[in-house]
């Protein structure tokens, strides 16, 4: 539904929605039942049977989402449109604040012969400890007015952040994607992005001096410069007084973009939902999110990943206390145990509310679901006017 | 499907079809089942049999429906291009007979204090019959060479048009929406609207003087100024000499504005379908209303509703010995009884054909219909699409 119109019949208040997400939550089978169809899941099982029920495509048929697209799109804003710049969700990631101006890229730690030339362009993997030590010796180097900031990641892996007046984002990347070439200077890609090009060059220069002594990472390559994008919040979009409970800081970041409150909590269950018991009060919108099920997922633990599900499930009446009009749960993305990675499969989601109009669905699994109203193939981006239609928080269209 | 795409494969003749519209057919469950799954409906589950089954979506996931755009979706205009203005459905609900140049404002009679600000949008919702006497008195008012015609509707309301050459329609609101204030002027919204906004200034001050010494209605607020929309016909779009059989203006009206052929019937079942008898022969496209269901739904009378669907379902066999090519049974939005409104859930949908390829519901119901052939969530305005390819009358798209 076009988000001007769902804008344009915004009530003043209605019910309040909780939108529960498990990260990577779809799966495959292992000995024909995937990771949900294997939980014991008895309060997502009465959930899926009072409400309605389906498989989500974030972004659309055969597309693997990674967890900054797929999150926009469960959180309505068309994530083909909202694009977000690599460096932006990298300093997400690392929890940095990034200021309206700032210039954020990707960075990683990489090794160059004594011509220059990149011999490996992850510096053999270094340790993130020694990540850390590297962030902080770059971070020594003086660029007044301006400010460099790098952020560690995990091992080569590391943020850099520019921040002043007058910088541009439109700069070229300088890794060259591959190893026997060296690194390319840092070029804007129009005019005014000619100073900020020279202040990173600038940088770049420093860096090289820095770690020349440091092996094997003697040498960074940037990709993905990128300004912080100014979107409607959720209170624009959607009249709602959202907020994010993330234990892990991408996500925070995610609901950050988005205007949404940042609730603070540890990255561990019990912590999320007393985080959200504490606020219930005040607001009209949570965004929980869970990543052990991710987590379970990419190490390739189905047991671990099961577990996580019950663990949750065993939750779901904590909610169901608070009295919110619409409860939504579901995943970002698929994340099969078996394959280790994020997937192109479609999402199990469940959209309970007692003025929904309960499908046939009793259980809540990927088979069960697809047999729901709706569908195998319904797009992420529909579910939050559902969920505001749920909430009763639209009004008529048209007469 | 692109509208260009099927008007440029229309074939020069081909079957019947009857869309017969039971208004707010769908419902939500009382004691585990909907109004139409508590009905019992012999007729419409053969249909169902026959047929291919889904739950449409008017306008779009959460959006509920007004009556307008909802019939708009069915007839296969998608109703987020051709919106109609407030005064015009307004003017088609009182069966006023609008002009290609009439202006048509939505009106309120209104309380004003002695200052001239507003006490009561409402006029404390003055009864019809007087308001039938207000409109008579705001009739006495010359305007020559441009006339003003006031026709009531229920309580406070009224519609408003104006008739004449060189008019406009960009004309402000003049209903403050709220009280404590006084009357806005009808403003121009653009150079060209400046001699009709004066015009209804005129008008208005008329209306003061003449209401001046009633009360509580002592004044009256305009707003939703709008021209009848010129837009393809049925004809033009698809070939189809097309009639509406409604009891009510609004239904008549919505059939007028696509170049239907109005054929008069009374408000009730048996007028209507003796009417459908009568005028067979020289048609190509019936759109049948029913009204009861949905004002059932709105009263919140779930049993009237369900009595409503069986009257209906029994006079399906008279559509069948007509021997239509194709038969459209469906609501144009959702008004369960426990709402008593208009929602946004999905609307059962049958449409039979003997060459449509039949799935396996076996029974007419929200929930049957949900795991047929169109899924749970069809786009109404394909209906129109589906409808001509069951009657024969769509040529292959390329060779």
């Amino acid at each position: 539904m076009d988000p001007t119109v769902v804008k344009s019949l915004l009530k003043p208040q209605g019910g309040k929605i909780v939108l529960l997400v498990m990260d990577g939550l779809g799966g495959l089978p292992v000995n024909g039942r995937t990771e949900l169809e294997t939980a014991r899941t008895p309060h997502l099982d009465t959930l899926a049977a009072e409400g309605i029920c389906g498989l989500h495509q974030p972004i659309g048929t055969g597309i693997t989402p990674g967890s900054g697209p797929s999150h926009l799109a469960l959180f309505g804003y068309d994530p083909i449109q909202y694009e977000v710049g690599r460096g932006v969700l990298s300093a997400l990631g690392v929890g940095f604040e990034l200021e309206a101006n700032d210039i954020a890229a990707r960075g990683n730690f990489c090794t160059v012969d004594q011509n220059g030339v990149v011999t490996d362009r992850r510096a053999g993997r270094i340790s993130t400890a020694k990540n850390e030590q590297l962030c902080k010796l770059l971070n020594q180097g003086q660029f007044a007015p301006f400010q460099f900031f790098a952020q560690p990641e995990k091992e080569h892996r590391f943020v850099l952040v520019l921040r002043g007046e007058g910088l541009s984002d439109a700069i070229a990347d300088t890794d060259p994607q591959e190893t026997g070439l060296a690194p390319l200077a840092p070029k804007p890609l129009n005019d005014t992005a000619r100073d900020t090009a020279e202040l990173f060059s600038k940088y770049i220069r420093a860096a090289r001096d820095i770690l020349r002594r440091q092996s094997p990472a003697n040498m960074i390559l940037l990709r993905g410069f990128a300004r912080r994008p100014q979107w409607p919040s959720f209170m624009e979009r959607y009249g709602l007084r959202a907020a994010a409970i993330a234990g892990y800081p991408m996500y925070r970041g995610l609901g950050r973009l988005l205007g949404m409150e940042i609730l603070e909590a540890e990255a561990d269950l019990e912590a999320e939902w007393k985080t959200l018991e504490t606020h219930w009060a005040g607001l009209d919108f949570f965004y929980l999110h869970v990543k052990g099920t991710d987590s379970a997922g990419e190490d390739g633990d189905f047991a671990r990943k099961v577990g996580v599900i019950e663990a949750v499930d065993a939750l779901i009446p904590r909610i169901l206390q608070l009295n919110p009009a619409v409860v939504v749960v579901t995943g970002d993305h698929s994340t099969p145990a078996v394959l280790k990675a994020h997937s192109w499969h479609a999402v199990p989601v469940v959209v309970w509310s007692p003025v929904c109009r309960p499908d046939r669905v009793k259980e809540f699994g990927e088979r069960a679901c697809m047999n729901g109203c709706l569908g195998g193939q319904f797009p992420a981006v529909e579910l939050m006017p559902l969920a505001l239609a749920n909430a009763e928080r639209l009004k008529k269209f048209g007469a």
